[in-house]
């Protein structure tokens, strides 16, 4: 009796149906139930209308479902199926809690694969064609969460961490929290014009793209509402012939 | 006359051909001409059998094409083809040289679309079951290159740049380079136990990945001859119950 089904941890990427990779796909038309965070979008769960579907709304600053609960939810549908998908958004092995559901699996015995996904800071160098590297400039790129975010209770009595030394900083849920790190930068001496990208709603029809200076990064936070990824750094800086695509203007938002 | 082909900057991902993303995919198969790196597999290609295909061979280490002859034939053929693809490996805005080919088409007048791909950093993570982030453990990764990748002369005589202060840190084309990480961070005291995973041909029919200590860092390069990618910190630690797919020992490679 009783072979385990087999558990997929799969990056959902960015949000856009397809940016999702052909192997994720494939997994997703096959699987018996799938698991989804807040972060995937409807038009990503039409690729697997056949399966069971069950939100487990993990979803920066909103009412989630507990960690431990999700891990508890995996292994069930371990034992009741026999493809089970847990999809999450972006990549799951950057900032996706994938320690705790790979340890809870192991512990119960269930044999697990995972399937990389498109991290948001790419998806968003390519949504404003801003390569995170370039040459002479920028050989060095650090994605990082705030000590604050609302998932790492452990964190907010630790205060912040040292700022990545990287000619690259990308801010993941960099929402109020970007403001503090440009704070921090400019006390330490960035220059005022260093340039920021902010992409809201990466990949999505509501994507917007901002770009701004340094010192005026808290400013332009309060204009933003959904998910929302900083990029920092000279390999940012718009190029002289870029911007058919985009408006000029610091400050505003392209749609 | 002469509407100007677009050209669409794809990332083919890590290697595997199932690891692109569903629109490059899709992008692949309408594709009048491909421009490929030597980094793409054979496999890969066959998603474009249509297309004309143009090795525009860079390969670190490897005699490779010039970039500014590369940059020549991109805006060739966006003047003699509609759909046009320039293939990267892993993600085209790290590590890529997106940069310069992005300011070639823009200087002609060429519309550039990016299409983003898996990087080599969370294909390794997932090959290896190892996140790179870690609740309470580590919120931010780096990914960097050293200062000798034979692609960047300029950096050569610019002597090692700072090592990105994150809690994790991945070394992309991290064959010899790395072992020089090793001492350099053991000299800055991190400790010699601290987890190393190298994934070499990441995602490839010969994927080897190898754990070892900092310590045994150089050593366990000198078994390396593809690709290699290295990922270093606290993260990487092997989990109790893991490794009924991996031989435990360091310093063993898996198959």
């Amino acid at each position: 009796m009783s072979a385990l089904g087999k558990v997929y941890l799969i990056g959902a990427g960015p949000g856009a149906a397809d940016l999702i990779t052909v192997r994720g796909a494939r997994l997703l038309a096959q699987a018996d139930v799938v698991l989804y965070d807040a972060l995937v979008t409807p038009d990503m769960l039409e690729l697997c209308a056949q399966a069971e579907k069950i939100s487990v709304g993990k979803r920066s600053g909103q009412r989630s479902t507990a960690q431990a609960h999700i891990n508890e939810q995996l292994v069930d549908c371990a034992r009741r199926f026999r493809l089970v998908v847990r999809l999450k958004g972006g990549d799951p092995m950057l900032f996706g809690r994938a320690d705790e559901e790979l340890r809870a699996l192991e512990a119960a015995g269930v044999e697990v694969e995972v399937v990389p996904g498109i991290t948001t800071a790419v998806a968003a160098a390519a949504a404003a064609k801003q390569p995170l590297t370039k040459r002479g400039v920028a050989r060095s790129v650090a994605f990082f969460t705030s000590s604050t975010a609302p998932d790492e209770p452990e964190h907010r009595s630790a205060g912040p961490a040292a700022l990545p030394a990287t000619d690259t900083m990308v801010q993941y849920m960099g929402g109020r929290e970007a403001a503090a790190t440009a704070e921090r930068l400019l006390g330490l001496g960035r220059p005022a014009d260093l340039p920021v990208v902010v992409v809201e709603n990466c990949s999505r029809p509501d994507q917007r793209i901002l770009r701004l200076p340094l010192s005026e990064l808290a400013h332009g936070l309060e204009m933003a509402h959904g998910p929302v990824l900083v990029m920092i750094g000279e390999a940012l800086r718009r190029r002289a012939q870029q911007g058919r695509d985009l408006p000029p203007a610091p400050g505003a938002y392209s749609v």
